[in-house]
Parts: C-alpha cells; sequence; structure tokens
C-alpha cells in the first residue's frame, strides 16, 4: 500500500544505508550514504536521522551492515556474534530518549539469538530482510495510525502540531503528521498550524517542508505563538508523536510538548499522542524515570552560523519534556486509540498484540 | 540615584536623539543617531528601539526634535503647533501596542496646549526638558519598582524572566530585570533563567547581555523548556514586563507571556508583571481591548540572514498576548504592589497618583 509520494527518509541500496541529510532541510535533499556501522551511528548522534521511529529503523540497518562487516572482515560464527553484539551496544546508546532504538536492536539480536547455527552469510541475509521488514512494517503502522487518529478529528478542525513526527521522522507516511494527512485526505482538517520547535526547528524546517508538499494548508508559528492561538480559538486539537511512551501512559516528546498539553488542558482542548507500539517502553513504570537527553549548548546559541547571544551565556538545553498521562487526551497506536490512557488500558494492547 | 552602570539605552547630545541599535545586539554596540522626527519615528518601527518605556522616552525626544525642526524651518507659533501636532500623530501609530508611546505624547501635548503663548523657540527649550524629565522620572520609577517588587522574591530563588524588560527596555535599570537585579542585590535571587524569546531573541540578545554585565548568574533556554524547568521545580517566581496594561489588570506583553502565566498557574508559581503607572491605560476596560500587532513574515523565516523554512510556508507571528488579570499574581508599579489586580485597586492606585 502506497498513499502519496514522500521523499524517502532513508533508503538500503548496494548494501549501504542512505539517509536523507535532515540538518540541511528545506535548504536541499541530499543523502549521506552509510556503508559502515559507525557512520549510522555517527549519523544517529548527529541527528541526520532523526523522529524515533525512524532512529529505529536506521539501528536495524545499522545491524545489517554490522553483519557485512563481518563477512568483509572474514569472521567466524563466533567473532561474527560477538562483533555484532558489540555493535548492538554501540547503537543502543546513540541516543537515550528514543526508545524505538533500543526495540529495533532488540529485534535483530533476537534473530541472531534463534538462528544460534545460522553462518555469518545467512546472518546478514536474515538481517537485511528484518530490517527492510521493521521498516514497511513502520509505514503499514502509520497508516493505520493515521485511519484510527483521524476518527477523533471532527470536521472543520484546525490542528496544531508540535516538532516533526512526519514521513521523515519515520520510515514513511508518519504517526502525528500521518493522522493529520489522513483526517485532510477525509475532508476533515483546514488549517494546519506548525510550531517551529526551537532549538532545531524541525517544525519550521521539516514538518513545514511536509506540509508544503502534501499540499495541506499550514501556518507557521513561533512556539510562543501557541497559547495565544489556543486562547483565540484557534485551535481544535494538538496532536504530536512520542520518544518513549512509559508503561503508564507518560510520553517523552520534543521539549515544549509538556507546555503544550497544560496550555490545551487548561484551554479544553484535546490533546493527542500518535505513537507505534514499538515506542511504549513497558521496562519504564512511568515518566520519572525516562531519562531526558540534554543536548549541545551550540543548537541554542547558534542557528547556522548565527551567533545569537554573547560568548559567556550559560545555557541548558533539554531536548526531551514528560508529559504526563493525566494531560493526554488519548494516544493513537497501530492496534486503535487508547482514550485517558492507564497502565492497564496499554498492557491490555500489547497483551491483544501477544495474541493477534 | 545611580546604582550599577548600564549602558545606556538614548542619550540627547546636541539636539539629537542616540539610541542603542537593539537589533545588532549583543553583537555590537553601536549608537544610531536621530537628528530629524523622521528618524526617530522609523527608529520605534523598525525596533532599533524596543521596550515600551523606552519607546516612550524615545518619542518624547522625537517631540523636542519635532520642535527645534520647526526653529530650523523658520515657522511662525500658529504652523509650529500645527507641525508639532501632525508629528504627534505620526510617533503615536509607530507601533499600536506600547501605550507609553502614546502617554509621552500626550504629556508633550499637554505641554504645548499648557503654554498657548509661547514661542518656537520656548517651546522647544520646554520639550528638551519635558523629555528629559520623563527619561530620569522613568529610571526613579523603575528604582522604586525593584524595590516593591524584591519585597515579593523570597530568599534563594529561582527566576525567570521573558523577553527583555531590563534597562535597555526603559530609560534605564529596568522593570522586570530592576526587581530581578533589586533582589539579587539583597541576596535574595540564586539563578535568572531567561527565555530566549522568539521570534526576535530579545532574552537571548539582550536580557543575556545585561545579565553577564551585572554578573548575575542566569541560564539561557529555549521557550520550549519553561514548561519543563516548571515541572522539575527549577523556578520560584516568574517576573515580565508590560507593554500595555488594561484598566481591569490583563496585561499584553510580549508573545509567549501568556503561556507562561498559564504555566505558573497550573504549577501554582507566583507571575509578576513589573510595570510603571505609564503603562497602565485607563481608557482600555479589558484585555479584550488591546490591538495585538502583527509583524513582519521576516522575524520568523530568517534569523540573521539564515533562512529557516522553506520559501512558500504561511507564517502568522503575532508580536504580543494578552494574559488575564486572573493569571497575575501581582503587578509592580513605582506606587507599589497590586496583589490581585483588579479595576478596584488599580483606580485607586491612580487616585492616590493624582492627590500626591
Amino acid at each position: 500500500m502506497k498513499k502519496k509520494d514522500d521523499i524517502l527518509t532513508m533508503f538500503w541500496s548496494d548494501g549501504c544505508l542512505h539517509l536523507l541529510d535532515q540538518r540541511r532541510l528545506p535548504l536541499e535533499a541530499v543523502y549521506r550514504k552509510c556503508c559502515s556501522s559507525d557512520e549510522v551511528i555517527e549519523s544517529i548522534k548527529d541527528m541526520t536521522v532523526r523522529g524515533a521511529p525512524a532512529i529505529g529503523i536506521a539501528a536495524a540497518y545499522g545491524m545489517a551492515i554490522a553483519a557485512r562487516e563481518t563477512l568483509d572482515a572474514g569472521y567466524n560464527s563466533e567473532n561474527t556474534r560477538k562483533y555484532i553484539k558489540e555493535i548492538a551496544e554501540k547503537l543502543r546508546f546513540s541516543r537515550p530518549t528514543a526508545v524505538n532504538l533500543t526495540w529495533a536492536v532488540d529485534c535483530l539480536i533476537r534473530l541472531l539469538e534463534e538462528n544460534s547455527k545460522a553462518t555469518p552469510d545467512q546472518i546478514f541475509t536474515a538481517f537485511v530482510a528484518e530490517a527492510e521488514r521493521i521498516h514497511s512494517e513502520d509505514i503499514e503502522n502509520n497508516y493505520l495510525i493515521g485511519k484510527h487518529g483521524s476518527t477523533l478529528i471532527k470536521k472543520g478542525s484546525s490542528l496544531l502540531t508540535h516538532c516533526n513526527a512526519g514521513a521523515l521522522a519515520t520510515g514513511g507516511y508518519g504517526t502525528a503528521v500521518g493522522v493529520i494527512r489522513t483526517a485532510f485526505d477525509e475532508g476533515k482538517v483546514i488549517k494546519v498550524y506548525v510550531d517551529e520547535t526551537r532549538p532545531l526547528l524541525q517544525g519550521a524546517r521539516i514538518t513545514a517542508f511536509e506540509m508544503l508538499q502534501l499540499d495541506i494548508p499550514a501556518v507557521l508559528i513561533t512556539d510562543n505563538s501557541a497559547g495565544y492561538l489556543m486562547s483565540r480559538k484557534m485551535i481544535d486539537a494538538i496532536i504530536v508523536g512520542a520518544d518513549r511512551i512509559a508503561a503508564n501512559g507518560d510520553t517523552a516528546n520534543k521539549i515544549g510538548t509538556y507546555s503544550l498539553a497544560v496550555l490545551a488542558n487548561y484551554h479544553q482542548i484535546p490533546f493527542y499522542v500518535a505513537a507505534p507500539l514499538s515506542t511504549i517502553d513497558l521496562n519504564i513504570p512511568d515518566g520519572n524515570h525516562i531519562v531526558i537527553e540534554e543536548r549541545s549548548d551550540d543548537e541554542v546559541t547558534k542557528i547556522g552560523e548565527y551567533r545569537i547571544t554573547p560568548e559567556k551565556m550559560g545555557i541548558l538545553n533539554p531536548a526531551f519534556d514528560v508529559t504526563p498521562a493525566e494531560l493526554i487526551t488519548a494516544i493513537i497506536t497501530e492496534k486503535g486509540v487508547i482514550r485517558d490512557p492507564d497502565l492497564g488500558k496499554i498492557k491490555n494492547l500489547f497483551k491483544e498484540e501477544g495474541t493477534s
């Protein structure tokens, strides 16, 4: 199933992973070719690829590259397994907040352990197939997220989104943007407000780019304007993605998401989180246990090469925040919508998942 | 009374107004020399000078320059008065939100009308003296705002401020920053968080610059981080300036202020507005009647010369928002603190003013 053509977040070709360099959007769309696992790790760290689902998929391909590296090095079966596990650990820690990263690496490690007698060559073949399966499954899941999420959107809605949870944050189609585009295709959306999303401006750069590509009427605002628009009744619903969802529904997402959720609560505007089940971390009981990544001062002090603050100024740059479940109207997954999310409802969804 | 030396927001010399060009801070501190009333109007429009009290003072000097222009042109008394009133109207509409602008122009017009027999030369002399009085009175008022406001700050506080309501937004010393520096000098403030304040980054550029000059420990954050810091109990009070306060206490201030007030309310953190009485507009009953300026798309789409969003993206750029009085813990003025501000309390303060 393929819907409107998106620019590809990544593709696999000739044993290498080609990642759209998202740091250079919207000025140019160029791919970074990663032929070593180190290059994949570097691309995750430096945010060539970003967005929790996309990071997970890139890591899966990174594991496939690691398997190819063992072939190139002529490792025996034992050393192959040892090397792959080393790379798996490096990939796992290349970004701290996106749980999809761990989830994807675990999928590959499980495959490795289930096929204890596979040769290095067989491992490589199986890993490429598994990475491609994870990639295409993510896109299919996003179609389902879009379909389920759209049922929540009323005709004539103006929506607000933060950061980018679109095709470029995922394998394709998008999570939050997936809901927006499905609802738009169903004639329900009249306007999308896009938070620019400081510091890295993923809204201004990437979501804006996607909205224009999709011909969805969209307006860019500063993050500071969101509350004002809500006070003027210009926003009917807010929809965002997620980097990690705890077992009770508490959600880590791009910094500023929590503020939007508090504002939505104050203005009685529904606040939706759209994410695949792979973003839910049942090992984490609640948001207090989610590690919040602090990123470089440079993200705040410089925009492009333009310095915006005096040299000696201290900076605090948390990349994510945690929105408690009680501020979330519903979490939208590929398995359906969880209204007023809590531990019981989330566990139930995984049970259905296990038996399906 | 002169406290710590601030860089001058503006000074009057040789019949011209010298305005610190705040658009170029913190990269360089250069003065723009305005020798015509048109140059003053242009400087207010293009934000060479910004901050409601500073705009008011600049307008007062602009009126003095208009008076000098009538001398240069050799106008008779009637034409002098006519010309000054024309310039007054232009100054009044050079920015829509800051009421201090109208207030200052009105002071000069009142002077003109009270001295109906003054010669053009006498008018000029009186106007320069009045502008200088408005300027120095603003600084004295800010010392008083600082003193009154500091009584609200508890020892060991970490404060958050938005935009710039410092020496450079005023005649000197600052309103919100005036409270912060008085409380700091009294040993009560351990840290100041500064919102960068998109789109024009007055926090990152100007408040950061002032904090470093004053040796106040300060940390710059993105506007998106404020809610997260509140959720982590890292902020004990929020203090901001104002561009216009309605008779009931509703306050227009830099875009994003309203979001902070909602967040403060949710986290039960005190939210203070610091402003001179000249910022209160008794002619406006409530915030619904305050005109919100929408500014150029370029402020959002470009940072320096660096373009951050695709060419065709739609933009909405409201420069201010309105915080309803019920979200304001107290308004701090030179005449004292108005807790839980409302129409009655604000009118009372003006009555005391009238009889003092």
